[in-house]
């Protein structure tokens, strides 16, 4: 539906966790993304070759993407200024900012001058119900978090290829821009109206009788002070059977928060738990997936055992060790035959 | 800023809490209703006159006040309808529901021709910021409840006034329909972006430093399924020092949810109390207050006393009773001196 191959966006960002869209396209959607574009103060890189506008239209870029995932989603006057600097070389642009680039009337204007289309990934889907809390057929899988970006969207494509490995059907639900963009669907519940929290995960993940999986994105944690509702809903529109918690163990603080230290993961687990449990009493914990990406090699492994025994789960990193070891603790604990 | 005086609107509705919005102005703008309308299948009145549309604008009603609640704030065609002969009569029209009237076209066009305007009292404020969880100066009690529509307006508003009468500055905070029809302002919480609902009670709520307390308006339950979302953002935004329990003990089930139970009283008062620890640590609980509007007066006696007995707290029904056995608890737990 947007126009491939892509150009992704770096822009002036400094923190990885800024570009979280843009890298989650380069690494799921690769063969559709030609180039990066970053300004010079920007020390990051997806690997892709680096571009200017002119080179990366010239190279056949339909659609220059800004993942960028800032708190707030909101379009700033640099992101405006290469915007409108794409689409005068007669690129699409697509975001998922709370702020629309449809609203923004300088991208509009040129948009419209242009005969280039602007996509705005985070418009929730119209007359979405209201949550009704009703047991549905069908098994779910949801991840959770002790913070935001601590990789949930990650764990939850790698844990729906493993679970298709071993011969289930399985299907990812997306529910951030990220997820969306690499899906193709998906609801963008952060940006849904709060009283239909609940009911657009109702809707993205309807009754299933095929004895099949749907594994749903979290957003967010119950811990963090911001997002904590939207984490709630979605809780409690998913109706899991089973969760995954993500964590990122080298994180000093809540995201964005420096003033609110990361919850321990032994109560975080709790907490979800809890929570679920409204809609779903049978909800079980089935693995911890840590990011150790800034974690040398050794200590990550070391990190996955300890915080395993000590919540009586596996742990691993699904990035740099694979999914396999949460995947056995699901089969065993639903009773599914895994194919060898 | 509605131009009063008001024709409340009943329409077919049965359920004495569809029509909440309704009767919170007949009880707390009193002297700004000039009548209600109803259908004839319609068993509720807000001992007004009853007025046919035609006899309102004959005497004298400037706006027709589409005071329902139904789950989901829908328009529906008897409403329309109404609306649209309201409107023929001369009449503006006001409602707190999520479809809005601007969005109606019959309602958008019959107004435009007569000249009237529309008011939809759920939009939100434009711009609103993402929650960031800092302690604030100042104190605020938020009410919270079991349910839905369990009195929490009513009870902020009780309470409201019986700390005024002590001598205390006190502001209520509106955040629903109802709650921002009677005050003139305030933020529809449940009608936000999921992503800022902790942070538009943090803009309702700012910091003061007059030694006064702002008292928010709950919404939900963290026990609805539908709903927790909201009122858990809620509770992390208002940061509350007291919160204060509403329930209706005459209710079968959740609002709208046949297959829910109640939740426990002092399930629900530990439940809440964890969630807004979150934001402050300092967080107590100072009353229960009970909806007994369905129990005959000696047996809601004993039930106050009972209630409040098993939890350790004053328990009364505000509306009822009055609320100072909340308010003496209020003060002893933050020292203020009441004023006789």
């Amino acid at each position: 539906m947007i126009p491939a191959p892509y150009l992704l966006y770096l822009g002036h960002f400094q923190d990885p966790a800024d570009i979280k869209t843009s890298r989650g396209l380069a690494v799921f959607r690769r063969e559709d993304c030609i180039a990066e574009f970053r300004h010079d103060d920007c020390p990051l890189t997806l690997d892709l070759p680096r571009m200017t506008i002119a080179e990366a239209a010239a190279a056949g870029a339909k659609t220059l993407v800004l993942g960028i995932a800032a708190a707030g989603g909101r379009l700033n006057e640099a992101l405006i200024a290469d915007a409108a600097a794409a689409i005068s070389a007669g690129m699409n642009v697509a975001a998922g900012l709370h702020h629309r680039l449809r609203d923004q009337p300088t991208l509009a204007a040129a948009a419209a001058a242009s005969g280039v289309s602007l996509f705005d990934v985070r418009d929730p889907p119209a007359d979405l119900p209201v949550g009704n809390g009703k047991r549905r057929e069908g098994k779910r899988l949801l991840t959770v978090g002790t913070d935001c970006s601590t990789g949930k969207m990650f764990t939850t494509l790698a844990l729906t290829t493993a679970l298709r490995e071993r011969g289930v059907n399985a299907d990812f639900r997306a529910t951030g821009q990220t997820g969306i963009l690499i899906a193709g669907d998906g609801v963008p519940v952060d940006a849904v109206v709060a009283d239909f929290i609940a009911g657009a995960i109702e809707m993205l993940s309807p009754a299933r009788t095929d004895g099949g999986w749907d594994l749903i994105e979290g957003q967010g944690s119950l811990f963090h002070p911001s997002f904590a509702g939207v984490s709630t809903g979605l809780l409690h529109g998913a109706q899991p059977d089973a969760l995954v918690l993500c964590h990122d163990p080298s994180r000093p603080h809540l995201r964005g928060l420096p003033h609110y230290p990361l919850p321990d993961v032994g109560r975080c687990i709790a907490e979800n738990l809890r929570v679920a449990a409204l809609t779903n009493p049978d909800v079980t914990m089935v693995g911890i997936a840590l990011n150790t990406s800034k974690i040398n090699e050794d200590e990550a492994r070391r990190l996955c055992e300890t915080t395993g025994a000590e919540n009586g789960l596996p742990c691993t990193d699904p990035h740099r060790f694979g999914a396999d070891a949460i995947i056995d603790r699901l089969l065993a604990a639903f009773d599914m035959v895994p194919v060898a």
